[in-house]
């Protein structure tokens, strides 16, 4: 949330109609395609009043939304015709590669404009992607104090809170008595006019507790605040990593936390709202990073996304040429017998899928901080006994249906054995991998599937054309 | 977040040390596995005091997890040893499947004691799971002003936000001043303290508006809500879905809203940290859906996890039968060149990670609503391209390869085309699937990954064996 249009709460007087509107937007909470395709038609046709006044009455998260959903010539018309709605608000709701885009259509001093209206962690998360000299000319034409803000800020490491904070959050003394911050709240023009709690600091600046803004309103004026605050209180370093911060957030049920520095003197607040979409993001990248799309975002440049595919694809090749390395060593095995080229595939996908399934409950279970070394060898042995029994279900269908299959009972009895045996070493594979890599300071979501394919895939061939051979099947 | 052990604000007198406590916690935020074992220990013991000491200065939220962290016996006799701890918050913040466990265990006025202390969302969320007879012991055993409005979420459909909302927002008249506001939130001992923002209501009580806490606090007494008032809010629906409810959350940076049922009057509000959990859940669960893994928690039930993963794991051995019956049409082909059998998986291997990758993407952007019918045509377009892209490069390099390792180029010629042929059927699966389940109303990370794991293998299958027929390497 940005206060840019609104420098003292008593400005907001204009009736503005509810938002969202429900045409806008179909059963499904979808900004509706054809509200979409109305506002091209309309800048296509060089009628940009009738397009702004689709747009002017859309939230700021809806105007970025529309962006997002047209083509990326349209994205520039559209910015030409509703250049004045175009706000902070805007660009801070907006997808980064498509405010990417359009940032670099502005002039300096027009994105120095938008960023100034901007709260510190907006204004950042907007600029800090640039090139360094692009950077430098839009700095160089903000206001002294919004640049000092964003260059301090930007001291702080990518994704810490120090880049996520506000570093506005009203401090005031022990000593203070509810009805002393009312006054000086209602006093100070310049104060922030989004927070949820006010903090208590000693004199060296150090946070000492915290009230909910609902407690002050409930309370007596003449009650001290030292006897209101709430003295447990979650503080955020500021060089935690952003992951850290979000988990610690839904942890406790945060709606602002007090930022601290190395010396624990308040430097900043972290608000709720700011927290969400990092929640979302961080809790959402498993499954991309798991699949090895990269950030995966379908905004994202092609250059970028085949960068980040075709190096995934090109690991999983050379992984992949172990599997077949182990075919090729039963080639003898296979011209003796084809049924063995025909089901040696149904062993491997099995296990491979075997070994997604607890590998994707590994990796949550790590990110959410739910698995640790108290409960590891635990979560080994539960999937140990998960492998056990699917196994052993996967197993008895295959090994009937092959053996009928081919009229070969012995056939059936070496896929059943190699598909028992798979799925185990896949249950194994995919929760010692990912807690091996967590182990290793890698994130266990980034590299957990090759390694975990690749057993897979090995073992599975393995144990089926090695245990064909060792039946006596076919000859070596 | 409850206010269970707090009555007024000024009760919060009593210093109480700060939590998180960083001993009990290791470098990544995670609870340490050297104090975990040490309660244990103490409980083993029979030292339940000491034990307790440990135990009692924790946060509810870490409570919670250790008793997640320990094994089924030890979280029996830590119950029995800290009983007094187990209040309504640390059941609210635990795991459903080991607050299951526990509330088994406990007697139905028990449960209805801890419930009582709840806001009626956890209390809800706390009984819906229970068998009805045993739901039914509880809701008699509590009071009857609890009974009637935990009675009442229950008549919502699960995971809706009547279940999730909070029965007591604070609501005020237009014509009322700030003055008045306030006098009455001092005066009134029976409203709750856990609020963010007064919602102005009609006589109809439909809400008209929302003033946060803050602008409340910095404006002064006589100015009227009407005027203070932000009229733009998000209404949500009695029976809107938990997951659009944390869309619109997070879409539009919300810190409350107001809960409208269908007349429109307000029923209840929705305060973000019961919503984060809800984001955080929604958004990891893409990716334990696409593996087939169901809820995929660790503390499911052995018999649950057995139930949902087997049920995956056998529709993909049928799907693994088409790949295996397009193999057994060229038996002949592979009797005579048992390269063929040696190559095969890696075409279908590396077809199925490009189709994951994009059905990756595809499902996420689905599901935070990027990806409609005003974009769906560019980003197939896109993943077209991508697939192009990255089949070329993966084409060029096995062909090269198998070229040169088995000494016949026209080899090396066949699996490059079957390579590039699979990539793009892998892209183009995997975001049509998903697309098409989600245009059938049906969740697209629930069943995109059979059906597109199904065309990969098949197709590698199909274009690689029969194109090694067709160019005439094997007579069929």
């Amino acid at each position: 949330m940005s206060d840019s249009e609104i420098d003292t709460p008593i400005a907001q007087t204009v009736p503005t109609p509810p938002t969202p509107p429900p045409e806008r937007h179909d059963e499904d909470d979808r900004m509706n395609p054809d509200f979409v395709r109305e506002v091209i038609d309309r800048v296509e046709a060089g009628d940009n009043e009738g397009a702004r006044a689709l747009v002017e009455p859309l939230h700021a998260a809806d105007i970025a939304d529309l962006f997002e959903l047209i083509d990326r010539d349209d994205r520039r018309a559209l910015a030409a015709a509703v250049a004045d709605l175009l706000d902070g608000d805007v660009f801070a709701e907006m997808n980064d590669w498509v405010r990417d885009e359009l940032i670099d259509a502005l002039e300096p001093h027009q994105v120095a404009e938008i960023a100034g209206e901007l709260d510190t962690d907006d204004a950042v998360a907007m600029i800090e992607d640039m090139e360094a000299d692009e950077q430098a000319a839009v700095l160089s034409a903000m206001e002294p104090d919004d640049r000092a803000a964003i260059e301090e800020a930007l001291t702080f490491p990518e994704e810490s809170a120090g880049r996520l904070m506000r570093r506005d959050p009203i401090a005031v003394p022990e000593h203070w008595t509810v009805g002393q911050v009312i006054d000086f709240l209602r006093a100070e023009d310049e104060l922030t006019t989004d927070f949820w709690e006010v903090f208590v600091v000693d004199p060296q600046h150090h946070p000492v507790g915290s009230v909910a803004l609902s407690w002050i309103l409930r309370t007596p004026r003449n009650f001290a605040m030292a006897d209101l605050m709430q003295r447990e209180q979650t503080l955020i370093p500021v060089d935690m990593d952003q992951e850290e911060v979000a988990l610690r957030f839904q942890k406790y049920a945060l709606i602002s936390a007090a930022v601290v520095d190395p010396a624990g003197r308040l430097v900043g607040m972290i608000t709720v709202d700011d927290i969400v979409h990092i929640i979302q993001e961080e809790a959402g990248e498993d499954v991309l990073l798991l699949s090895g799309a990269g950030e995966g975002d379908i905004n994202e440049p092609l250059r970028d996304s085949y960068k980040a595919r075709v190096r995934w694809l090109a690991a999983n090749l050379l992984t992949a040429l172990v599997g077949s390395s182990i075919i090729a060593l039963f080639g003898a095995a296979i011209e003796q017998m084809v049924a063995l080229a025909v089901l040696m595939p149904i062993v491997a996908s099995i296990g491979g899928n075997a070994g997604t399934q607890t590998m994707a409950v590994a990796v949550r279970a790590l990110a959410m901080n739910q698995l640790t070394r108290s409960n590891s060898l635990r979560t080994i042995w539960r999937e140990i006994r998960l492998a056990l029994l699917n196994g052993a279900t996967i197993a008895i269908l295959i090994g009937i249906g092959a053996g009928l299959v081919f009229g070969n009972p012995a056939l059936g009895g070496v896929i059943a054995v190699a598909m028992l045996i798979n799925i185990v070493i896949a249950g194994l594979a995919g929760v010692l991998v990912p807690l091996l890599l967590d182990r290793l300071n890698q994130d266990p979501a980034v590299a957990s599937s090759v390694f975990v394919t690749t057993i897979t895939d090995s073992m599975g061939f393995l144990a089926f054309l090695g245990l064909a051979v060792a039946a006596g099947l076919v000859s070596h």
